[in-house]
Formats: structure tokens, C-alpha cells, sequence
């Protein structure tokens, strides 16, 4: 018994950690870059107040359980730009050793029970999955947007392909919000953040 | 509906700003002080990994809706260091307006379901509201353990009383919790991080 919740105290010490970890999009404030720990909660809140607009009845809690632990091997694998097509050859192998390592920290029951979440998210084949996937991707775009002239779309040139080729995962979670979320872009694209292409 | 959307990602764009509310401690790894936004989704992984050790039988979906919306209104109240007794004195009259605000910024009926789960956290009379709790006292205690002779313990003089007041509403949601803070306590009064009072 102590040994169980010890081990679940170190996993929880372990993903602390989680807060280091920065990601390319800034904050709306536009003072500095994301971590991961903070766009794991805003995206659990995107998800929680969005929740109606999923294409199929999703389990609230389960989608708030993948939201939550979707990044947690960044801590390890670091954080892939979404648009960083040769850092994702290796990408796969990187997150498998960090997701052996990270929920390998818990006791036997929920080391499988983590790692079968995360593996859910990766592949897309649950509505919550899709449904996470979806506001993954609608948060950081939606964040981009804020920013305007300081966004990564801009800073690396992106273009209105690219990004709509990135985003459109979002319509298989939520036809709404993917409907929102090419407005965003049209309209970046006439604000100059992303190029014609 | 179109309306409905729009004030609910006026909402989560508005609720990025708790990503710049600081709180008095450190993250593990000494860099920095916590903020708040990151502090929220810690605290939702601390009652994903520990809910069995609840008291009594909780809705880990509530639980994590409570963590996750609980510290919101720090965006306009900022965070209240815990043994700050002056500045609690206007804490509540602070923090009512700050709900009126931010949740007011979503449709009625989500207004109004986030309204009641904050005050649900606030008054401690579900077992969810008490294990969130418990874990929300729980949690900065670790990183002030972790962190050792850079903890706010060490750095504002607590002492062991004072902490033990502080955190023992911790066993209002989890006895094993709460015997696993004791021993916390006593190590970091044996380290020299709290004073023996």
C-alpha cells in the first residue's frame, strides 16, 4: 500500500517536469512561449466547454483524461513542431521509449491503464480521440490567431494549404468547429499571418 | 449558435491569461515560480492517479471539472499566498466579482454550471469539492518538500503548527493522503524547511 502510492508520487513528481517543456505557440499575452503543462489545461477546458459540438456522444471524462496525459512523453520525446516534417521521422520511437519510461513510474494497473490512453489518442479510432485531437489542434490555432504578427504561422511562413492540411483533423471531431476554424484561417490569410501558398 | 461559439471561445481565449497569474512555489526544477494555469492541470493529475485513495466514493468527472475551473478567478483576484492572512481578509468580495466576470463571459446555462461547481469547491460540502481540496493542499506541499531549502516554507519562516493547520483539511478528503502529509511534515521539520514553532 505505501509502496503504491509512493510510486504514484514519484510518477506525479516526475511530470512536473511537464511545465519545462515549451512548445512554439506564445501566449495571448504574448509574453512568452507555451509549456505544455498550461496547453494540457487549456486544452482539458477547451474540450470541457465544447464538449455539444462533437460529431458523435463523446464521455466527457475520457476526453478529459486523454487531454490530460496526451503530451506527457514530451517530457522525454521533447515537443515536434506540428510543421517540422523531419523531426517527425523519429518521432514515433522517441515518444514510445518515453511513454515506457514515464508511465512505466506507476504501479502496474495504471501504467497500463495511461499507456493504453495515450495510445488511443495517437490513433483515432474512438470519437474522444477524435474529439481530443480535434481541440489539440483548434487551441493552438485559435492561439496563433491572437497573437496576429507574432504568430509561428507567420514566423515560419506557413501557408494556407499547410494549415489547412494540418487542421482539417479537426472535422473529424467536430464539423462545427472545423467550420470556426476555416473562417480563422480565411481571415489570416487576409491579416497576412499565413500566405496564399 | 453561431453567438453560442463565439462566447465560449471568447471565454477559453479569455482564461489563457491564468497562464500569467504566479503562484508562491517553485516548480521542481528551482527555475521559476509556478503559475496557475499549470498548477490547474497538476492538480487534475494528482486526482486522476490518486482518487482511490478518497475517502469516500467520488465522480472523478466531477472531481476534474472542479480542478480544472477552480483557480479561474485569479485572473482578475490573483493568487492569495496561504499564509497570507491580511490579504484574505477581502479574498471572497475579490473573488465573487471575478466569477461574475469570467464565467459571465459564457452562455447562461454554462454560466451558470461552472458558477455552481466553483462555489461547489469553495464551500467543501460534496466529497468531490473535499478530495479536490485535499488534493489542492496536497499538491503545493510536494513541491515545497521537493524543492526543499528553496520551498516558501523555508522562505516566509512556517512552522510545523502553522503548516499542520494549513494542510489538514487534506484529511477531510483522504486519511492515507493526509498520513502521507504528516510524514512529509516531519521530514521537512527534521530538514530545517518548517520550524518546529
Amino acid at each position: 500500500m505505501t509502496d503504491r502510492l509512493q510510486q504514484q508520487l514519484d510518477f506525479l513528481m516526475e511530470i512536473d517536469r511537464l511545465k519545462s517543456v515549451n512548445r512554439q505557440t506564445l501566449i495571448t499575452d504574448r509574453s512568452r512561449r507555451e509549456n505544455t503543462a498550461e496547453h494540457s489545461w487549456h486544452l482539458a477546458m477547451f474540450a470541457f466547454v465544447l464538449a455539444e459540438h462533437a460529431n458523435e456522444d463523446v464521455d466527457l471524462l475520457h476526453v478529459l483524461q486523454l487531454c490530460l496525459i496526451h503530451d506527457i512523453v514530451e517530457i522525454d520525446a521533447g515537443d515536434t513542431f506540428a510543421y517540422d516534417t523531419s523531426a517527425y521521422s523519429d518521432k514515433d520511437e522517441r515518444e514510445q521509449r518515453a511513454a515506457d519510461r514515464l508511465f512505466g513510474l506507476l504501479p502496474a494497473d495504471q501504467h497500463a491503464r495511461l499507456r493504453a490512453l495515450w495510445e488511443e489518442y495517437e490513433v483515432m479510432e474512438t470519437a474522444e480521440s477524435r474529439f481530443a485531437n480535434a481541440v489539440d489542434r483548434m487551441q493552438p490555432a485559435m492561439l496563433n490567431h491572437m497573437v496576429g504578427e507574432m504568430s509561428t504561422w507567420r514566423e515560419h511562413g506557413i501557408s494556407e494549404p499547410q494549415a489547412v492540411k494540418r487542421l482539417s483533423p479537426i472535422g473529424d471531431g467536430s464539423d462545427r468547429l472545423w467550420q470556426y476554424t476555416r473562417e480563422v484561417i480565411a481571415e489570416a490569410v487576409r491579416r497576412g499571418n499565413l500566405t496564399e501558398g
